[in-house]
């Protein structure tokens, strides 16, 4: 490599501007430390005018990134475009064929493209670097990639959507409803003001699981999707019932191998208030890696927002810089090998069960009645009357119980009258 | 680098015979990730026939490490001797004079002597590699150097020593005293049984906050000692009225930048029994890095043991086969600047302070007296009386309030015949 290096930076929202000033800003800090002078070539965007927090430098902008690998020598390309496909996968693309290494947040982008990709990184020996892509500032694949390399690693998870998480958090504090605390996400700027789906129905958690899942145990990327669930219908009174047993809940992605076979999962989760990962609060995300020899390791950091991000592709600059050239997960991509999915239906866990009922004689005894049919066996029953609407909710806490019996059973009560909605499950940790 | 590496191990330990173990079941797994064939050509330690949880292979057994150096290529050489000076400084400073990468979980050496072997590693371009000197487990140098690198830290500080942290925690589970938990810890092996007096004392984590601070503010490493102390006149008496006023005891080390001014210390703290610092317990270690952009980082694991250190140096050993030749401490030596030493004086704290006294009137007054006349202001007291033996403990939580004027304070009641012993002193974090 160069001592002078050219970058060209693709997308300039919230992430690429805030980048682009870190970039001018500490020029002087990567050549001290890499020896390697960077230069910003090219710029791109959809907008040459939108209003932007820091300036652009006009003369190097390009409406469409395409041409800036045609018109330009760049080293190192940014992409904070951000989409799973389009511009995004063909800018990328296009610039690992031309050799230019590819700095990338994009975690719907490697979720669904990463093996493809980075076997394309391979084929042409520049690097794909996306450790932004996973809990911003929380260097988390460099972590599992370098710092834990040669452990054996059977389970990673934790927090990672600090929206959902600020959500759950707040509900219980403020002892406000899902929508109001959403409202008030969305003003703060800790949730999309337009489209939030995609971070509370669990899908962008559900990327980054993937992304932990490959690098974790040296796998292909996974395609199905073992078990997906957001924190849309989670309500107050669940967070307040959490509350009162000693119980928070929080959205966790989980992947683990069990008999050799992948499960990923994205959930709900009742965890305990005095545990560590019941303790983070706010938009914090927070990782924990069960590995061997090293044992437990504790990762925690704000997982998103422009400073955290560009501290994690600024990571991967410098990586670059020193000449750290590296299979983008790891080990060469033939050698990573497709997992066998494990069957969720073989699931046994702990379950939190809230069923509105008609507050009459026989109701617990229907319940409690199917439940035994099943083999779901009740640790713990509350039964919290609400005599003005003549209602009452009954929680019940299980033994382990197996997911699949424990969902056909909930569906059974469907054509019970005295159920008055679809019992609420949330599993616990 | 050719694809053949040869390694020798120096000091056969608990740990350099777990890492040993370690080496020779991962070949192939360090092949996968690195493309080199790692081959163990030499081993060294005081006694070939001392008692070992594995077999070694006796025909590359060197009693006398250097001579692996004049018999042998080696190419990686492991130093886990221990030594802060003589034998292992020697080997060191040998590898890396004849071209031979050096990796080692020894802080005594790197902080005492951490400068000039990295200069002397930059000189013959070989890596020098100490990611096991501190935190064990937790890869918090490489965080630092790498996923962090471009942040501008402003103070790191956490639990860097296993041996208080378990002994502290257990004081408070079990009611005991000190010295019985200390007998406890010695059986389980987690304090030394012959001489723990370097953990107790503080000076451990010492070691381990200079190279913390070199590696976060690029400076040089300091030769100061700001403020240490240790564990071992912490009675069980504080842990219980701390239990009460809803604190914890916990061992800190804490380095910051305080106007361009380096404040290094290791000392007991008062940390808030729900602040995450407060829940780490046993023999867990947990580093905090406060920098700019990222936001505040968390990383927790195993601080010890062969385990953890071996994943530690394992980590080193891939960096240094992915031929990413760095500088020790992140900049060249010659760029890292001696910093000033932040004047201990200035310092200004609450803090939790104990006085046994005689249970009789006018005591009281005349500690709060003194304490006013030196502009320490209470902001809490409480009186516990011990009716059988007419004393009082006295505890009080001051204001922020100057270091140097509490100390003077405390002298003060030398003479004072009803303070029965000298006063204890502990931080508020």
């Amino acid at each position: 490599m160069n001592k002078k290096i050219n970058i060209a930076v693709v997308g300039l929202g919230q992430i690429g501007i805030y980048l682009l000033n870190e970039l001018s800003k500490k020029k002087r800090d990567i050549e001290l430390k890499t020896g390697k002078k960077i230069n910003i070539v090219a710029i791109s965007a959809k907008n040459i005018n939108k209003k932007r927090k820091f300036k652009i430098n006009k003369k190097i902008f390009y409406k469409n990134p395409i041409n800036i690998i045609k018109k330009c020598k760049v080293d190192i390309l940014f992409e904070a475009i951000g989409l799973s496909d389009g511009i995004s996968k063909k800018i990328v693309e296009i610039s690992l064929k031309n050799k230019i290494h590819v700095i990338t947040p994009n975690k719907a982008l490697i979720a669904k493209h990463g093996d493809y990709l980075s076997s394309l990184a391979e084929k042409n020996k520049v690097n794909l670097e996306f450790e932004a892509s996973v809990a911003g500032g929380i260097p988390i694949l460099r972590t599992i990639k370098e710092g834990l390399a040669t452990n054996k690693i059977n389970k990673v998870y934790g927090i990672l959507n600090g929206t959902c998480n600020y959500i759950l958090s707040e509900m219980e504090k403020s002892r406000e409803t899902f929508l109001n605390v959403l409202r008030k996400a969305q003003k703060l700027g800790y949730a999309e003001p337009s489209n939030p789906k995609l971070d509370l129905n669990g899908y962008d958690a559900f990327a980054k699981i993937r992304i932990l899942s490959s690098l974790s145990f040296n796998k292909k990327i996974s395609k199905s999707k073992c078990l997906m669930e957001g924190i849309e219908n989670i309500e107050f009174k669940d967070v307040d019932i959490a509350n009162q047993l000693n119980y928070r809940i929080k959205l966790l992605g989980i992947t683990e191998l069990i008999n050799n076979k992948l499960f990923e999962r994205v959930h709900p989760c009742m965890v305990k208030k005095d545990s560590y990962i019941g303790n983070v609060s706010g938009v914090m995300n927070a990782i924990i890696v069960n590995g061997h020899p090293v044992g437990e390791s504790i990762l925690q950091g704000e997982g998103a927002g422009p400073g955290a991000t560009s501290s994690a592709l600024m990571s991967d600059l410098l990586s670059i810089l020193r000449g750290n050239i590296k299979y983008p997960f790891g080990i060469p991509s033939k050698k990573r090998k497709i997992t066998k999915i494990y069957n969720v239906s073989n699931y046994f866990n702990s379950l939190y069960l809230r069923f509105e009922v008609r507050d009459k004689p026989g109701v617990l005894s229907q319940i409690t009645k199917s439940l035994a049919q099943k083999n779901i066996s009740v640790e713990r029953l509350i039964q919290i009357p609400d005599h003005k609407s003549k209602t009452a909710s009954i929680v019940i806490i299980t033994h382990k119980s197996n997911e699949n019996d424990a969902q056909n059973c909930l569906k059974s009560f469907k054509s019970n009258k005295n159920v008055l909605k679809r019992p609420t499950l949330i599993r616990l940790l």
